[in-house]
């Protein structure tokens, strides 16, 4: 036997059980989305270079995957495709290629794999399923609150329970600042390192905030103790004293506002601080028990489409960390697909074929012994390993008078019924 | 508005109607495959460049998508991984890597992209559906008659009608050269060009036997013409001649037994000639009214597995042109998904959100206008686009009721009813 070669570093094989339990809730997720009157749309696997060329900043851009020239073309060593590295890209170039075709706004969710050269780790693959959904076209509230609705459905589909949205505002964010008089030269820096409270701590982002932002310690203190307090209250009574960030928190409260029927699963939360610098609107992030960091997130983000060569229209959307999800919920029992009914073979082959084409007329899933012993034992023993519900042997004895002997595999127990009649018994057996 | 940009040469973007026909086309088929006990599986859109590296030939890895070392060894110019080119390949691999992990025999189906780059043209893509079927490690007739009688499920439940098995045998070839006194040696090449036929006709046929493959121009035409007339009986009555041949014709007399029920839909074709000379055993092409060249095929390739890397398995598989058949249908009409319910906004936001979420919670498709306009013919217009079954309006007259007016959009009729009623009477109006 050949040296087993094995799948690609980062990469998956997924084998049966995998796919179908991975395949559903992709499916429970897309049926979600079309309840909001999204449609599905797949682009290539791959974009030409130019397009993803510096839509993505230094660090992504090593990130990619790039395809060589080919034929003639393969010795100058140089790419002129790359693998699709997000869904958000593609989405703008597709307004740009179909734009008149689409309808407006164009509501779109897709659902498939993405390829990122990152170092594989404990959970992070470099071919991985996103999951994501956006409105573009629309400046309405109503379009935000129904992506985060969507979202919220989709959680709840997958069996995510006790989630919570933490809602900001980038605008509130910025009036955050003014009102601390820091300028917006250099807000969105100050806004990073806000951004890892969770991870580092109050004093040291009130240190990084000093050292690498240059705000005075007083100012860096009091702003890094603020935010940590994480007290709705106390945040929204210093907006008041910004028009942006009245604006910014009223973006926040008329999202609350649209989303209501979530009640206390949704909340203003004036330290979630996302990284992405793209976002203009209502952001949110959704953290669950039992999962670490964030299970979903999205936002407004009207200059983006245009930013990534599409043309300038406003737009909003959020993605499932479907990925995730499933890595958590793999820890739980998955239940095998097995075979409805197993069929031994001790001859009659053809009479055999004939019967299995029958039950699986009527839906069923049905295997034959396709090995090579003729020992009765050893085929029982597949049927075992198959998880058959049911084993039909149609052995000489059998044959000889058109009957066959079908064994319920749970219980044991042996009937003996006309092969005309075999069908019916067993599909009702496996309906019981 | 930034310069248009396109899909890459020969790749397609779907947009919705395109993504639900392809999508239930797949699973159509993957619940066939299913009935049969197969299982799905999914390998990962690339594999390391060693691992198909010799396994195509030469022309097919001029075809290979490569891609690119990464960080700092992109410089180098030269690629470590190639996109998926068939399913085959990786299927080797994967018995290679997860041998001891994979029921024997593994019964596996995979339907999923390629990638190939050919020279694109009319129904020819760089990035194509390859929907594939194989039984490994079985040497039972009844594996390969399980694959010829799912495939023929498969095409009947596509809506492929009238379609026909062209069956043959690569011993029954190889015996009928031996009663033609032609040597094993060129064996192949005289296959090839047989494999013409239908191509370029008898004449051409005989005098590229005599050119290229140095037959005598008697045995050149006489072979020719034989094969030519297509006459099962004649060469049936040659190969006995021959107990290669002999055996050639037992392996395709057991594989029309086992698939009897197909009735007249299979047939011994001899001068059916698989250019592929990987099978060793029985194999078939399937041709179907309204559809130009294979729609179908496959057979027994004993060899296969091991060629390509992975243990000396016996091997049989057939696949599926679902490609080609989206593209024949692909004519035929199309029902557009359009929403159960279109949502006017006329103010009264917050209530018609919490009354989307109680239309969505019963299955129904429901989007909301989210627009700018505040007047109704335009919303309408929107709903109509939309293909809407049902509108509602909810303005201030019925604002100030705590009612709604449900618009049937076939109809043109209006009914006024509470809001706490619409949902039932929306749910009942689309069942309907």
């Amino acid at each position: 036997m050949a040296q087993a070669a094995q799948a690609p570093s980062g990469t998956r094989d997924f084998l049966a059980d995998e796919v179908r339990r991975r395949k559903a809730a992709f499916a429970t997720v897309s049926e979600v989305f079309e309840r909001y009157g999204f449609d599905p749309l797949e682009t290539p696997a791959f974009e030409r270079l130019e397009v993803v060329t510096g839509k993505y900043g230094e660090e992504a851009s090593q990130l990619l995957f790039k395809i060589l020239r080919r034929g003639v073309h393969e010795a100058s060593g140089k790419p002129d495709l790359a693998l699709r590295y997000d869904h958000t890209v593609p989405l703008a170039r597709v307004i740009g290629t179909h734009g008149a075709a689409l309808p407006s706004p164009f509501k779109r969710y897709a659902i498939g794999p993405v390829w990122r050269a990152d170092r594989p780790q404990e959970g992070r693959f470099r071919e991985f399923v996103q999951c994501d959904i956006d409105t573009v076209g629309s400046t309405s509230p109503i379009a935000d609150a129904e992506i985060v609705c969507a979202l919220a459905d989709g959680l709840e589909a997958l069996g995510v329970e006790r989630f919570r949205f933490l809602v900001n505002s980038r605008e509130a964010l910025r009036g955050l600042l003014e009102v601390y008089d820091i300028e917006a030269s250099i807000g969105d820096g100050v806004l990073a390192t806000l951004d890892k409270l969770d991870k580092i701590g109050t004093q040291a982002v009130a240190k990084e905030l000093v050292d690498d932002r240059g705000l005075e310690m007083s100012v860096a203190e009091r702003l890094a103790e603020d935010l940590a307090a994480d007290d709705p209250g106390l945040i929204r009574a210093k907006l008041a004293a910004s028009e942006r960030g009245q604006k910014g928190m009223a973006e926040v409260d008329r999202l609350l506002e649209l989303t209501a029927e979530l009640g206390e699963r949704i909340v203003f939360a004036p330290r979630m601080v996302r990284g992405l610098d793209y976002y203009t609107g209502a952001i949110y992030e959704v953290v669950a028990e039992g999962f670490p960091g964030a299970i979903a997130a999205g936002g407004r983000y009207d200059g983006l489409v245009a930013t990534l060569g599409g043309p300038d229209m406003p737009a909003c959307g959020g993605s499932i960390g479907i990925e995730r999800i499933l890595a958590i919920q793999g820890a739980k029992e998955i239940e095998a697909a097995g075979l409805d009914v197993a069929l031994t073979v001790l001859g009659g082959e053809v009479e055999l074929m004939s019967l299995a084409g029958r039950l699986r007329s009527r839906g069923l899933r049905v295997g034959t012994y396709l090995g090579s012993s003729g020992k009765l034992g050893k085929q029982i023993q597949w049927a075992n390993a198959r998880n058959a519900r049911f084993t039909v042997l149609y052995g000489p004895d059998e044959q000889a008078v058109g009957e066959v002997t079908i064994r319920d595999m749970r219980s044991g127990d042996q009937t003996r019924v006309p092969v005309g009649e075999a069908p019916d018994h067993l599909a009702r057996g496996v309906r019981d």
